[in-house]
């Protein structure tokens, strides 16, 4: 008996020997394609290290299970593929390890897709240990996704993605038919880093579906992700098939929310939601539709309101069109816990009954929570929150159950879902409290809904069955271990770069040309301090990275006078510029520009910056341009003067619009004749931050005399403006602002001297844009 | 060893012989209260054999799968339930048994129902073996259901049902909650028997879900059972949830479909649909929505078109609101056979572009069928079909592959679909046809589409896996053995009653209160033959069974004199009433009726014929009450004359109509004031039939002058209107008819002297009523 087995044994070793893999080393594209051509199950297809450019790689293969093609980087991120690139994939069983893409965009698409063409769909296939880094189209507007899953059981694991700035989700699953549904995608272990806010829709990274979608099975798992400053918009990941799992995530100051938009039985475990106090936009969980669980999820200093709240549970519209607001029912939201959150819970979302007017009916959100379930949650607060719940439109359509607010200790009855309690709350580090006494009785009230008892462990992996406590933390020993470990996310051979601390400085006299050569030479974040008083700038100088530049004596401001051509402007914005000015008096003739984005090419957005400086004689301070898009405009203590123009960020259309965050504060303007702010956007939908502009302590004097529509800051269709404690006088104008009621539209302490009122309007009519 | 095993069976035997069912023998309702009460896993509760009155059962108990809880008749058949009775059950692992339900309806909105409140739904239970007889409200329009499904894995199976008329599903299933979601409901082995047409909506003998439930997980098996003339609407069956089977039933001269109508992900196999020349309205599968496979079906002699066509594959909605049609995408329809049926393809259904004038573009079904697959399927006629496939929009979003026609051996080439070619095809009965010659190449062409070698047996159980042909039968002899077994459908202790057909003749002198007599003696289907030449009736007759009356003297016409007081009618037409006059004169002074039905309890139709009769005289030849409804009325050769107002079918509102199938066929009618036939249906739906109004042969003379709106033959809202080879003459009148040219409304041949016109309107603005 014993001899047999040996024999089997032997004749297995043999059989499996005979199999091995097969290893193709290919240097060029050349050869890549022929080895592709070429491949049989259990190759092994090893690219030589070094820039690949222009690589438009098909890799298409029929692997087996046991025996996968492989298609790798010879060293894990030592091949570079760059240029006008791509890859996609066809067949079964194929894996893709340790490729860099950067310095390039893909000419197609996706960068990343799992499908050739329509016969080649993959499935079973995996791409693993990969970063895309700012691998982003040159013009912003054109679309496309860069990881485009089609096919069923495909995997995207320990990636690194970052750095998209054009339209079109980072990752985008498709359920194109009966070849795609029932996927049990994988999107696991990866390291979505950094990108920025776009304006308006279409910039999720994750988008998982679409609203034709929502009847259909995605079983798609996005899980154990890490989500940093993932900016695009005001949905992370938008949720659009059924029963899909997103578990055991880090969002990180992210702008925006998981939102579950047109699936529904999702399941939404153990995230970690970190915010902070510097943004009023990270958000939490938005829920819409049906059959949602929520549970095991931990929030902290989440402060996004509304859309974007901690806690957002929508209103439907009846009878929904298909793109819209299904009502939400049957939604379980147990054993959650929200510390130091704004409002964590809102409860009828999107409620806007009061725009029936300038709406269709099928607009209108009336339709509030149904049959759903609010149970074993904790909110804790070490300071009081005044409106812990908003109800924005009925709240009886959900239980609540053994839910505990401890708020600072100070009793809560607004609404009457929760029990008041005083928790001992440990600090385990900078954003995780947990339970400390697991005997207090309140955390021990634990409410048994229908199912309950299949949520079987907490946040950190710990048993619920045999001690069960409300909250997200069952455990505090487990807590005490848990730490973000970002090593666990993406490639293990690449650690995204940290902000350089070693910030140097530049003198820069007035001599022909140094100040263009200082910033030439400066590294990014560098400052740059001018040491003559006055300068003459003969061409336009070119902003592409961070930089300060600022009067070396901080108590006399250097002036600097801008003579290039007609039309061109003193400060070229490119993508990723960012400049700061400190005490600078900038003067011009006529027909030139302050600062001004580049016409074609601004894949990223730009930035500015200003303190204490003067602007005068100007044709435009800001001239946005059709697809650029301005992350912030920070202007303080400024006089902007004797300019035919202000800022005109009026560009673009249906949707778009030029820049996200624009703030002036105790500014003067005096004698602008035009456009004295003009922040424009056409259209309107819901998947955007703002724009956002705040005009604080600030003085406008003897502008907008040229304003043809009459109206001295202009803000049709931005969603979120502030207009408190400014002077407005002698403006010869009729309309000083024509604010939007409906939306975050306000003004406070004005000061309006013969310069016409400001209207606000409830509702506007705008054109709805899907 | 062997001596443990023993001690350990034997300790088994006691503590399963302690562990035996008890008996509870219950006599009245008291005592099954309190049996109830008192029950235990395993018991077994036994139903005295008798009529149990006014049985409100409230059956709660909690069994387990191994010792379930039954109520059951003491002898199957026995325990007839009646009056003001019905049967809830909540808990788990009951069971119910040989129960039958007749002379009564239930005071609930359901007889039986799993769930008993809102905290007390079923689980695992089953009702079997059951009959429900007519239990129907004695008010039509008062909506419930027979069958109520809520919670999971619930079971109904053999049971017989019949006879529901008025307003409601027979059967329900509800999605109301995570409770009442992925249910594995087994619906199996009934039988359902003839449910009459209801007119308009809600008639549905299965409906499983609503619009609201269209993204919900049913997963409800409906197999196996046998629909016999289930004429209630448009819908035999209507999915509304996703996941669910429909598989091996038998659809026996049903006037509706089965309909895939907001469900998704159905798999329809298996199914034999059987019509026949007498109607037009034999349905087969409408399909809506995503992701069914239609596999293995047999059709033969379905008639029905448009949406009632034998393949009826709808346009959508683009966006559809969550009510209305979801664009038709990932469908796949293989190895069905379709035998004699009328244009059996029907694709783009319900396109209505044209109606864009007259409904909101919400309703405007534009959206063509996309990435779907028909093949390997058969269509088989005895005779040409002119139009084997209707493409009312655009067909090539679907991929047609290895079809076959045999169009009585005449070539079709309008859509290149097929494949022509001859089967020999053996008559295996009335029905069934199967091809003889299994070799014939064009049979082995199988298409292989995506995923299709799931479907492993053809509608027989013969095995695809080794032999394979394109449509439903794979084997002749598998087919040649298959038999319609009536018995394995319903109750083993129950047989439909067959008709009846010892028909019996009465004679009936003119001798007072003789003929009343007769009638009250007569059984359903008997005839009354009239002896004497004239008879006056003092009172209404009533009419609550089918019964004939007529001249005994086919020569000679019998004179009917009507003296009955003021607002009588000659003959009242009861619930189930069916009167035949032949050779008749009827007479009667003002303020008369020939026939009226009810004013209230109308729970049943009543049909109405006429041939060779004269009507002289009467107020109101029929005049409709709110409520009623007549199946059919077809009057034939027959006079009516000086009568003040006609046939009015227009007492009532909101989509209910009085009538389905109204004919006259070589009628005069003669100085008839007003309403000479009004027939109307205020408001719109699509889940109807008509109503239906055929005028042919007839002779309109002197009529109409009184009436208001200045139409002669009132169809407002009636879907089918024929009117051919008319004489209408000296009629002072604005219209002879506005007939609605959307729909189904025709003329031809009329002849029209002094009378108005017929004016066709394409479009026709109603109230749409969902």
């Amino acid at each position: 008996m014993k001899n047999a087995i040996l024999f089997i044994s032997a004749v297995l070793l043999l059989f499996s020997c005979e199999k091995k893999i097969k290893s193709i080393y290919v240097k060029d594209l050349e050869e890549l394609e022929l080895a592709i051509e070429q491949v049989a199950p259990g190759d092994d297809i090893v690219l030589k290290n070094g820039v690949w450019q222009d690589a438009k790689i098909n890799f298409y293969g029929i692997g087996t299970k046991d025996r996968p093609i492989t298609l790798r980087a010879e060293t894990p991120g030592k091949v570079f593929i760059e240029g006008a690139s791509f890859l996609h994939l066809g067949g079964e069983y194929l894996n893709v390890k340790g490729l860099y893409f950067r310095n390039g965009y893909s000419p197609k698409n996706a960068i990343i897709r799992y499908m050739i063409g329509e016969d080649s769909t993959a499935n079973h296939c995996r791409v693993t240990s990969t970063v895309i880094d700012g691998f982003t189209k040159p013009n912003r507007l054109i679309n496309d996704r860069w990881i485009v899953f089609y096919g069923k059981h495909n995997k995207l694991d320990h990636c690194y993605i970052t750095g998209k700035s054009n339209d079109g989700e980072t990752l985008r699953v498709f359920f194109t038919g009966n070849e795609h549904i029932n996927t049990y995608h994988q999107i696991v272990d990866n390291y979505f880093g950094p990108r920025p806010r776009k304006g308006g829709p279409r910039a999720e990274t994750i988008r998982v579906g679409d609203s034709k979608t929502r009847v259909s099975p995605g079983f798609v798992n996005v899980s154990n992700n890490y989500f940093e400053a993932c900016n695009g918009e005001v949905e992370i990941i938008s949720d659009k098939t059924n029963f899909n799992s997103f578990k055991n995530n880090i969002f990180y100051k992210c702008e925006g929310s998981l939102v579950l938009r047109h699936g529904s039985y999702s399941s939404v475990d153990g995230n970690i939601f970190i915010g902070g106090d510097e943004s009023d936009f990270y958000g939490g969980i938005r829920v819409v539709n049906t059959g949602h669980w929520i549970t095991n999820n931990y929030f902290y200093k989440i402060n996004g309101s509304n859309f974007r709240a901690p806690l957002a549970i929508m209103n439907g519209i009846p009878m929904t069109p298909l793109n819209r607001y299904l009502q939400v029912s049957d939604v379980v939201v147990t054993y959650n816990t929200w510390v130091d959150c704004k409002s964590p819970w809102q409860i009828g979302v999107g409620q806007n009954i009061k725009s029936a007017d300038v709406l269709p009916i099928s607009e209108i959100r009336s339709a509030p929570p149904i049959r759903s379930i609010v149970a074993n949650n904790i909110i804790y607060n070490t300071k009081k929150d005044e409106s812990p719940v908003i109800n924005h439109s009925k709240i009886d359509g959900i239980r609540f159950k053994n839910n505990l607010i401890d708020n600072n200790n100070i009793k809560y009855t607004t609404y009457d879902v929760f029990q008041n309690g005083t928790l001992k709350m440990k600090k385990i580090n900078d954003w995780l409290y947990a339970p400390e006494d697991a005997k207090n009785p309140i955390l021990n009230e634990v409410y048994e809904g229908y199912d309950f008892n299949k949520i079987q462990n907490d946040i950190f992996g710990s048993s619920r069955t045999d001690k069960n406590t409300i909250g997200a933390i069952n455990n505090l020993f487990l807590a005490e271990k848990f730490k973000i470990d970002k090593k666990k996310y993406g490639p293990d051979w690449f650690s995204p770069k940290e902000t350089a601390n070693n910030q140097k400085v530049f003198l820069a006299s007035s001599a022909e040309n140094e100040l263009a050569d200082k910033i030439l030479q400066a590294a990014d974040g560098d400052i740059i301090e001018l040491t003559d008083s006055l300068y003459t700038i003969g061409e336009s100088l070119k902003i592409d990275k961070k930089i300060v530049i600022r009067a070396k004596d901080t108590k006399n401001k250097v002036k600097l006078v801008f003579t290039g051509t007609d039309d061109s402007s003193a400060f070229e914005m490119n993508p990723r510029g960012n400049i700061k000015l400190e005490n600078l008096i900038l003067i011009s003739s006529k027909n030139k520009f302050t600062f001004a984005p580049l016409k074609e090419k601004m894949f990223s957005n730009y930035s500015l910056f200003m303190e204490g400086c003067t602007i005068n004689g100007f044709d435009y301070v800001l001239k946005a341009t059709k697809g650029s898009f301005a992350d912030s405009i920070h202007i303080k203590n400024t006089i902007i003067k004797n300019c035919k123009n202000g800022i005109e960020l009026a560009a673009d259309l249906k949707g778009d619009y030029n820049a996200e965050m624009v703030t002036f504060d105790h500014c003067e303007f005096e004698n602008v004749k035009g456009n004295v702010i003009n922040f424009f956007r056409d259209g309107y939908d819901e998947s955007t931050i703002g724009g956002c502009l705040n005009v604080y302590n600030s003085t406008f004097t003897r502008c907008g005399n040229a304003d043809s529509n009459g109206i001295l800051i202009q803000t049709r269709g931005i969603v979120n403006v502030t207009l408190n404690n400014n002077t407005f006088k002698n403006n010869p104008i009729k309309l000083v602002a024509l604010l939007w009621g409906e939306k975050n539209n306000h003004q406070m302490n004005n000061t309006i001297i013969n310069s016409g009122i400001i209207k606000i309007e409830d509702q506007q009519k705008l054109n709805i844009l899907y």
